[in-house]
């Protein structure tokens, strides 16, 4: 459904301009198509521009945009512009509204407030995506479609949502008395006698609560992207895709069975650049944000919405230059753009799409940077785009469809942040809980990796399988951490899996709690302690980064008590109760290995974990080297330097430069560099 | 009332227990008994067990556990259920919800949540206590009860809470006349014309209502505690006791009277292990917060339980490992519980329970660490308090009914406290208001006593008593500092105290305002300016510790300008606008002496205001020996080592070793050890 | 209307003291007196005194005050008592409370809670203010009025207030699609079809409607307190003036439009003493707060009142010790108290009043010091009070109706202040926006000119006048920084006046964005950028600060990316991202000069921008030098030394030392000393 090229794209809204700048379409598309912008996304969030009042519609305003598009042979997705409800549809369905807490609804004035279940919103929604997309499908420069955006921003308390997570619930576990087992609702009397005594979740204290709350709208937000993506593929023409551009940190977002209801998996990634983007990062660059603030995060990131369906992918937005607020200005350095872009395709993205195409002058994103800025000039930012969409064009087809090499790939648990997100195990410097310890584990594992040399993956628990032995041929080394929900088939699979052959890294509270989020009560790591051939029933948070002995590095905010069973230590460090405890070990299970890790480490002591090298030898630490292999079956490689100063390295066979033509066994790289090589004979 | 032995407790909940662990009770109070364990707190917090429907009771459920600790020589404390109510309860009567601020109910799904003058929660508590104590107050195994758990956690704003405020302040003051005068209401157009008038506290800004508003919050906490005992008493047998356990941070306690509706005063007692228990303590530890930061908390803790009454009492609660958050994961040292137990054995404490037996699997304490983990194994912890509990078996009665001998006691003022945390005189770093500054004042001086090598104690001030001379004959020394609230009695009689003889030391803020928190139009320390030789009118925060010449250490947070009259200054420190200043000064008044201290001082400088030695010399920092006399009039020494190096310090005279026997001159101390010695001949 | 010298005065409440304390009015009227206090303030708090119940006054209690202060010659100001609604007012009409957010309304108990739009609120204020003025008009002793006291604390979102604002937007734009085309709101579906559809504050996202919301609410105070001021003008005695006391920093109030309604405009300027009168500044001093925290701040508060009408002026509140709550206590040291003072004259105030005579005993700002203490006796304070009253005496009329002497004046704009709290650009170090940008940005350049030796001043935008040439002639250089929100005529008149012989300094965001806080789509900065002879496209947050080159001093927060089109570049930066940028140039322009400052300039570099010295040359950091021009043309100078050490300056030809006598030329100044001279011959 895609074309056979890397889409270069923009979103562009023309009708946001101030009257006193005229007609610019055809002067924008023109400046795109210099560029080497290959398409456009439009229409998605103007719903009263769409129908300016309750069933009154004008469906033609866009038309000027798709011809002129058409004409210069950009393509078109085209949005539901359902995100951004007008204001006569709060008006005369204030019921609409989005209760955040129960009760307290959220007030108009930005996008998304609404409860997307509610009844008046589906009613309007429905009709109002009928008219747009059974009017402008047939125009020739569509080829898909954009369902809603960024969907799942919050957890609706509206009494319809709670009454349908009663019945959830209801179905799930039959009668109040499974419930009270399941969620141990003994404790504090919170034991129910009929389903009508369930508490609102406002006040909700318990784990187990909060864990199927959170599941349910996710699942809710699956269904209204599921619906709307049925309707338009009613009416779509054959050739046509139908997406949703999603935000993976939004809280009510499982993006495994959403994507699922999609024909391409879509993400917006946001990178936060100038030295966010040096190798290695700086130790701030650790904390996590909604934007990425590492190399290691651009890849993650990446990596995830290549995990959602384990399939090539779209970013549907990312940062031409600054992003945020008017307090948050970051422009890219020269040559950051480029470094992003090919790092989006090295993950295997077909469409790399700015947001947006120029600044606009009003409302809450005016400080939120196009491609031109609000002056409407091409400038340093345009002339870099320009030179990607000419990179872009001139590596083909050759660059569509590839598939990440992976030599270790961490597992992605989005109930498992869920539940740390609830009862975290970090600690802030100042004692206050760390909301974002999910994401602190995992990324301190996969920025190791990357920081081993090696090539990262992300593989979402959804898609585990059940073949253990296909996944140890698959992936070589797991990385298991923070996997606080598990269910007792996911553990047996990962122990199988060592058995298999593959190598398993544990880390921290892996395991600890079953499905229902209660810990285990049995020795832990529960399910993986023989494997790992240790226990453990104590654990502690670390103020201080403790050095450990046996590798570099050292052990960060966290450390469990390891008694050892039939292990072996690989590195240990000093209590300050007296002791020299081990932290680190490992063991041969089967076939395969588990190596167990009790602490978060540090950058050194995370790419310690790894003791293979990488295809690559000898890299400087402002380098990576990754690779993906193509339709055809050529591995390409993606260089970049990460730093302000020039390197050489040395590839590990001569290689074709896929832009500079030509072999190349040594690769110069410049300031802010990359280079796109090809494995064998030219 | 109690069993002639320190008790060693744990509250136990079976009942939590998944059902997929069994039934483990027999496991478990083996476990117990073999441990030492004489006694359990059972049933305080599963109302919704005993009664699952509105009038339907199952009673029968905690027999087993009755009959299992009967058994084996293991008391029971049974609890009243009343803190945790059912959601059928909160259901049918939603009113009962407590209103935090006005008309704004606090939503269901923790606990505590309710108005507990609510005459619908009161009818449905008398039922269930009835039928709980009545069921069985005849078992042999049950001592005692408590009701209710750690009350006064919230300020109910319910419509019947305030106008049963305006009626007392109207029989308080008789007619808003009185009031305006009292509370100075012209100010700001604040005067009544009616009782009706009365605003809310919502948007109260007027001190004297604020500590007025707290004084009726606690009094309502003492009278429902008093109304579950009495009913509880109509109900018990003549040898059973009856508590609660107190959280004294809680806003709406004053313990003094409400313990005076008790049997025994019995308080909950968390400390905050590893480094939080080396002396000298960090300037970290100095901060205060709802769990004890330092030794000098651990011992300030214990002493006002034992203050409440002035009598031996009851540990109720406190920490076999980590508690807290998820995030908050800080297990003690080899051998810190058996400090922390030999502590409040030393204070006069007749029981040391664990809270709990075993971590849970669910719910909001899912991280509050038990004896056992979540995997229901004996480690670590289980070992160390079988070292207890076989070290209390061996000390017998000996060290039953302790009464601490006093060198100096601080006087605790819960009415200054509430005062000062409304205004605060102390900021922190950044500047916001330290609405501790009460705690961090009296712990200060606290801190110094003990660092001084000398024998702290409390002294609540409704039980300064009304004889100076008994006062200056019971205490050589009081610290009265931070005591913002007192009455023209009680200045009088802190003044007789020091001409009959005694050491009075006082501390900044001290006597400021009235009983209804007005500054005193006198001059400052209104009523004590005479007495301590000066008077002061100005008073600044200090953004830095200034070290002060006469004394050794530093004055900190708070200077007062003293205007010396006919004082001894000891101390000075440098003013940074230009002038040397006293801070410290002296007086003889009559056969005593006051002190007057116009800062907070730092340990070092606490330490210096006691110029007599303790018993002990030569004690090194990390060192405290303290002393309390049994009920046949033996002097039992408790000495600590707070660090992790071994020490070997000389006793003042050879003692008895009461756990290892033998006589002792030349006392070693291990790691984070404790001995207990008894003065005089074996 | 005022009286021929420098009122010394002090806000008196009687009515506030403990009746215990006896009848002071005598004793206090004495006091003044012989500190040379020569005006008091009264009854401005007390309306549930004029009126204790509804209809029923007491208008006699004054006269008592009115007459001692009469007896004395002590004049009186006297007050409406608007701002803090009695009880009974607020019980009967709960509806006046104000509403913030909508539909939830402030409560009760502490002042200014209501919406002062409320008809029941006017009624009874009208009434009340009828009352009050009537009954004491003919009080001889009577020189004027304040009405209500600093107004415009809140933004009242009552329905009426909202539907007011309705009107007032459907008056300004005629129809939505103006609206919609002004406001962008084809943004996110905000288009409105009907004036009805206009969403509430609460949720709003779009900066134009942030900013026409907050114009509304200032005009709403101007028209409350210029109603006030009409009703007062009906009734007072022709000599009497009226004014209000402002707070220029409150939400709700544009200070040249509201004291275009009163008689002389009168401001409350609140200074953080000791360390924070050291110049130069600390660091740390130069945030910005509620209260002035350095001495750049103290004159530039002085001077935005001086500004407000271009005229002399009256400090209606300061400081004569600790100001805050009980946490914040600064007394000044000796003699800040009279450096404040004639600091305060030398930009012509003719009154300098402190609030407030004793500190009162009750109520929420119980530690808001007086010039007596709680203890109600004259100390430190009142002597360095009096002091200043003998010296205020001795100068006489020489310094009434100063005229400061102004090198470069500072542009003020309050809608720019709003515009720039909505969307600040500025980041705090742990990337918080900066709601203070707007004053972080021009107190920067302020400081410099202070730190320049030069002579500071502000000129408000809505007083910039027409006439070009006169602007360039009254001030030789203007400084024009954060004007985020101009019109083009605005914009126009500064380019013309550059051209007609002015010095334009224009720093970073001016011009940005039009009078509905859109950015301009055209070049940067728009309408000023052939003037500067540059352009940017691009901007961003620094970090760090960072070092110029070719001035001294660093760039801070802001970096602008200048591309130079025909300017001179005068200092540049190294940037992060390689290369060396031009961040400050200059350009002549017709008759005159533009300097372009493209980021905030630290006090060094902003000191650097002033190429001309001041008259006095070799001044020590301490030392200011600031002069006025008397009624009778003589310019007096006024010299400080701000710091704790004694300096000797040389005067630049000598002088009359006004309050010593006799000539100097060398002019010794001690600690926080202060010397008023006199040019030319005695």
């Amino acid at each position: 459904m895609l074309p056979p090229r890397v889409v270069l794209g923009t979103a562009y809204y023309p009708e946001y301009l101030p009257r006193a700048v005229g007609d610019r379409i055809a002067t924008d598309l023109d400046l795109m198509a210099a560029a080497g912008i290959t398409a456009i996304r439009v229409g998605e969030s103007v719903w009263s521009t769409w129908e300016p009042r309750d069933g009154v519609f004008d469906l033609e305003w866009i038309l000027p945009v798709l011809d002129a598009a058409g004409e210069r042979g950009i393509d078109v997705v085209l949005g539901t512009p359902t995100y951004a409800v007008p204001p006569w549809l709060q008006r005369a369905h204030p019921e609409i509204a989005a209760e955040r807490p129960t009760g307290e609804r959220v007030p108009w004035g930005i996008r998304q407030e609404v409860d997307f279940g509610q009844p008046a919103f589906r009613f309007h929604a429905e009709r109002v995506i009928r008219r747009i997309v059974g009017r402008h499908r047939d125009h020739p420069a569509v080829i898909g479609y954009q369902v809603d955006n960024e969907p799942g921003v919050l957890l609706a308390h509206n009494s319809a949502a709670f009454s349908a997570f009663v019945a959830r619930l209801r179905a799930t576990y039959g009668d109040v008395d499974a419930l009270n087992e399941a969620w141990g609702l003994t404790y504090w009397s919170h034991r129910l006698s009929d389903w009508s005594e369930l508490w609102r979740p406002d006040g909700n204290s318990t784990p187990s609560y909060d864990l199927a709350w959170r599941r349910f709208q996710a699942e809710r937000t699956t269904e209204f992207i599921g619906w709307q993506a049925e309707l338009v593929r009613e009416l779509r023409r054959p050739q046509q895709f139908v997406t949703t551009c999603l935000a993976y940190d939004r809280p009510a977002v499982a993006d495994v069975p959403l994507t699922s209801r999609l024909d391409v998996a879509a993400g917006n990634i946001y990178v936060d650049v100038q030295d966010g983007l040096e190798r290695p990062a700086r130790p701030s660059r650790l904390e996590v944000g909604w934007i990425g603030r590492s190399v290691a995060e651009l890849y993650l990131a990446a990596d995830r919405v290549q995990g959602s369906r384990g399939e090539p992918f779209l970013v549907t937005e990312t940062n031409a230059t600054s992003i945020g607020g008017s307090h948050q200005n970051r422009p890219p350095y020269d040559g950051q753009l480029r470094q992003l872009a090919w790092g989006f395709v090295s993950r295997g993205a077909r469409m790399v799409e700015y947001w947006h195409w120029h600044s606009i002058h009003h409302g809450a994103e005016t400080f939120w940077g196009g491609i031109l800025g609000h002056d409407l000039q091409p400038g340093r930012v345009y002339d870099e785009i320009a030179v990607i969409g000419d990179e872009l064009a001139r590596a083909g087809s050759s660059i569509v469809g590839l598939r990440p090499d992976v030599d270790v790939a961490v597992v992605w648990s989005v109930e498992s942040e869920w539940a740390l997100q609830f009862q975290p195990p970090l600690a802030h410097p100042g004692g206050a809980p760390d909301r974002s310890s999910y994401r602190m584990i995992v990324n301190a594992f996969y920025t190791g990796i990357l920081d081993a040399g090696l090539r990262p993956g992300v593989l979402p628990i959804e898609r585990l399988g059940n073949d253990p032995a296909a996944l140890a041929a698959q992936y070589p080394t797991l990385v298991v951490t923070a996997l606080y929900i598990a269910s007792d088939q996911q553990l047996e699979l990962l122990a199988d899996y060592a058995r298999a052959g593959g190598h398993l890294i544990l880390g921290p509270r892996t395991a600890y709690a079953d499905p229902d989020a209660r810990p285990r009560p049995e020795p832990a790591p529960p399910r993986l302690s023989k494997a790992a051939g240790l226990h453990y029933q104590e654990y502690e948070n670390l103020h201080d980064d403790l050095p450990v002995t046996g590798l570099p590095g050292h052990a960060t905010r966290w450390a469990e008590t390891l008694l050892i069973d039939d292990a072996d230590p690989l590195a240990w460090y000093h209590h300050p109760g007296g002791s020299q405890r081990p932290i680190i070990t490992t063991k041969r299970w089967g076939e395969g290995r588990v190596t167990y890790v009790g602490t978060v480490p540090d950058p050194v002591l995370a790419a310690a974990l790894h003791r293979t090298s990488g295809v690559w030898s000898g890299l400087p630490e402002a380098v990576t080297a990754l690779s993906a292999v193509n339709g055809v079956g050529e591995r390409l490689w993606f260089v970049h330097n990460w730093s302000g100063e020039a390197v050489v390295v040395e590839a590990p066979g001569e290689m074709v430069d896929v832009l500079g033509g030509g072999l190349v066994g040594r690769v110069e790289l410049g300031a802010w560099d990359v280079r796109v090589l090809r494995e064998g004979a030219a």
